[in-house]
């Protein structure tokens, strides 16, 4: 059994870190420029983007997800609606359940916000071989799975203040 | 000369460009929550991030590097400054000009916030050898510039409509 993680971080790890929390504040802001080219409150560009991941869930679900409230979540969806980025419809399998649905790929201007970034990443992506972005792939999806176990983290601790 | 980053992408590539945005969606997640956690709004959060990074900077510079107007950065400024997370002073080079100065690692709140992150962040780092790691960290770096990139055109952008 390998007790190295209780070692102190080497050089190397703390830069890792470092750059770790330089793209984080990176990719907020970018989020947040590409939610005001777009005239969207930020929460809102934010449920659009979790929507498009998740695909269709419920209103409950996109509240458990993005952590805000049920209230805000509706008014959330109410604006989304009325901007053509969802739609609410009844679930097909279970039809007293009502589903978000994202339309996000429908909007031309999102596509050609977001279609720069796409270009530039998949060129930064091709300028590493296939080995080497194998090992990419495979580090952001452990990374992303990190960030999901904070984010469980924190609403559980927010979940306990609050009853 | 290469023409590489024409071809049409690759599985490998496609599935780089849909972790980076899986891991963006996390990662504003994240922020969301530690922002609610701390009792902060998220572009309050977001701006304490910001002037951790860049060090102390000018109104001026936080409102261009947040993209937030200059009235809204004065009121954020003010909330900032109430709850301790920064101090207004005058530059010490430029006595005519008053700086920003984050106080962000004094706040024990969000040191403990994000201590089990940077715990996970390390143990994922130290999962890999030193040659992956440098790899890696020289992929981050890559990455930022990529989205810096993307800030300042989307900036741009929308200077330009704006005039």
């Amino acid at each position: 059994m390998s007790s190295d993680w209780q070692d102190p971080p080497t050089e190397l790890q703390e830069t890792f870190t470092l750059r770790m929390r330089g793209l984080g504040s990176r990719t907020v802001l970018f989020q947040q420029q590409v939610a005001a080219s777009l005239g969207l409150y930020n929460n809102d560009f934010l449920a659009v983007d979790v929507l498009h991941e998740k695909g269709p869930i419920t209103a409950g679900e996109l509240s458990k997800l993005t952590g805000l409230t049920t209230g805000s979540v509706t008014a959330l969806i109410d604006r989304l609606e009325k901007n053509g980025f969802v739609r609410r419809q009844p679930d097909p399998n279970d039809r007293r359940k009502v589903i978000l649905v994202p339309l996000y790929e429908n909007k031309q201007e999102v596509g050609d916000t977001y279609m720069p970034l796409h270009a530039a990443m998949i060129q930064l992506a091709a300028s590493y071989s296939e080995e080497e972005l194998m090992l990419i792939n495979q580090f952001l999806a452990q990374a992303s799975m990190v960030l999901e176990n904070q984010i469980d983290r924190l609403n559980q601790a927010r979940g306990r203040t609050s009853t």
